[in-house]
């Protein structure tokens, strides 16, 4: 996992972000903490001169409205022109219409280098299409270790039918595309106290696809590796007067100290 | 106080929230802090479907916009249709003539559980309505011990007029239905040098109603009292060369780590 | 430069800010710990009143939008009316043509107090315009002690073209009329790990001005002397476990407790 982090630390990929005004600055917090530099631009009239100058793209739907969609649709069909890696963060998929119509729309029209999401965002996006309904009638809500070579068979029929990395993240995470499978042990529960872990985790991965266009499975796990390995630093560091907020600064603190060798120790994870 | 806290992290509502873009960060943070979970979604294609899988609704007109207004009229309808509390925190009612018509517009076409502002804000929307201008005119600016029970009879007017539970927050607050009103005396003068405090304690609000919805009233005073003793809390644990910025984590971790008791034993307020 | 920020502290001025939704929250916990008060509000509906109120305007062009610009333009030129200080924060001109575009027209038709930006933004701006151009070609894309003479040169043609101070931030920070140059070396390298500190120092900037109309160039060095001072006291404070996020913290913290003492001994500056 070492070198990935580290070819951000030395690349220093810039990352362009279409993304949700709730968790936005923790997220361009958290591209400088390991070691990439953000830029946020959602008007229609400069994302695809931006993500020109940019190393990969960021899309996330949360807070969406018809301005930032169409602003998506354009910065991703010019990334994908420019060969640059795009993530896609379909965040609330299912809950309403909108989003899922929209995600699934972004799925059509671009295409993605990683898509991550929780599992039901990821389900929703999948279900909706008829290939590989049968797969996610069998998946669960919540990936655990029962029912985790379902839930691998589903995230890889899904990376094969999208050609993107597929990274389902929870208590136990999955990275993989049509072939390999990285599963993925590290965090901590309180993360989900935190709003926008998720958020973060995106940004994250197109910062680390930036720097590792070469092998961008690799460098989606060493990206969902280091967060939650960052989560397990910050909450070992959590006084008794500390709480989700003073959790939110360390678990970007940890990103920022994170080295090569901490994070090559620290991950846990398997490879099917 | 210590029922409606233990409600709140019991059912962990999910909390709708359509805000502004200063403090949103904070309020869903503050949400997740007090155990209900948060959703922001403001574009006018999704906010009656995301409202819809809610227990609680959250408006608050800062950084307001002819989309956002749309969208906060057609969540709130559809809230009041489905039964849910809804908060209204008319942010910088009377500082411009647009919050101030958007605030009495929500209040001619929505209707509100629970409103909650400063003193200022409040006079704003009661003042120009005829019936209660009378006892407007005689509230000072910031209510005091000398002019409490005007204040008082003020906010039962607006609450009896509205129907609403109105929440007057400052130095000493009042939280009160026509007929009943709780005065609480917890917070921190410090508490005014961190942005969106007020915003905060709305989001929570609407998180405390969604959990309570028998008992709105108790409910939102037990958010303001759990709001002002994070406040006394948090100023506590000020080192020497923690300042605002500190101070603000230190709130939403005092409310995270809030307990029941702790709730119970600290809430300082009469019943008038 | 004891005297700018107990003026701050003194008068408190209500500062209107129309800034991007990355950095905003930071914007105003900053604004709030120098002792003035901030009011974010960008729709055109509503900006000249607010700004009406307020005592200076920060215009901040990161994520700007079609709906925002038209903001940006109403507001400047009713503060121009008023007699306002008004500070432009040109973030990533040069980055696309709409942000040049905008920053540009931003310059014809508002007239502004303060400029301030990093040499390259600033250089985007006065190369746009053949007056400077000659001087602006010799310009650097680093301010170094080698080439400072030329850089502050190149600035105060540029305050001598538009009637603002310009304030080129950086590792050395210029800020200068067209005829007197503060030459500024507080500060911390790792500031540029924090997103945002242009963006707060513009909004402390319009803090510093509002309260110090007679004297908008001192103003001007005083808030970028208090910003770095802020970042050496912060990183002073850091602890093996922190990162970037918690050095965002101990920033604001260190400007809420800068005193004008501390400021005094701490600015290091010389005056060309």
């Amino acid at each position: 996992m070492k070198k990935y982090i580290e070819n951000v630390r030395e690349k220093s990929p810039i990352v362009h972000n279409i993304t949700n005004y709730v968790t936005v600055n923790d997220c361009a917090n958290i591209v400088l903490a390991c070691g990439a530099s953000p830029i946020m631009a959602d008007d229609r009239d400069e994302v695809e001169e931006i993500t020109s100058v940019c190393s990969s793209l960021n899309l996330n739907i949360g807070t969406l409205n018809s301005r930032t969609i169409d602003a998506m649709l354009l910065a991703g069909k010019k990334a994908n022109r420019l060969g640059h890696p795009v993530v896609l963060d379909p965040v609330g998929a299912g809950a309403s219409s909108l989003r899922t119509k929209t995600a699934l729309k972004l799925l059509e029209e671009v295409k993605f280098s990683v898509i991550r999401g929780n599992i039901s965002e990821i389900k929703t996006l999948a279900g909706n299409d008829g290939a590989t309904q049968g797969v996610d009638a069998n998946v669960a809500d919540k990936v655990t270790d029962e029912n985790l070579d379902t839930a691998v068979a589903f995230a890889k029929a899904f990376a094969q039918k999208t050609g993107a990395v597929i990274a389902v993240t929870g208590a136990i995470d999955i990275v993989c595309d049509s072939e390999k499978a990285y599963i993925i042990r590290n965090g901590h529960p309180m993360m989900a106290a935190v709003t926008g872990t998720g958020c973060q985790l995106s940004a994250m991965t197109a910062a680390f696809a930036g720097a590792n266009k070469e092998d961008v499975l690799g460098a989606a796990a060493a990206a969902v590796c280091t967060m939650g390995l960052a989560g397990e630093i910050a909450h070992e560091r959590l006084g008794p007067m500390d709480g989700n907020s003073s959790y939110r600064n360390y678990i970007i603190d940890a990103v920022y100290n994170m080295t090569g060798q901490q994070l090559e120790e620290g991950a846990r994870y398997e490879v099917r």
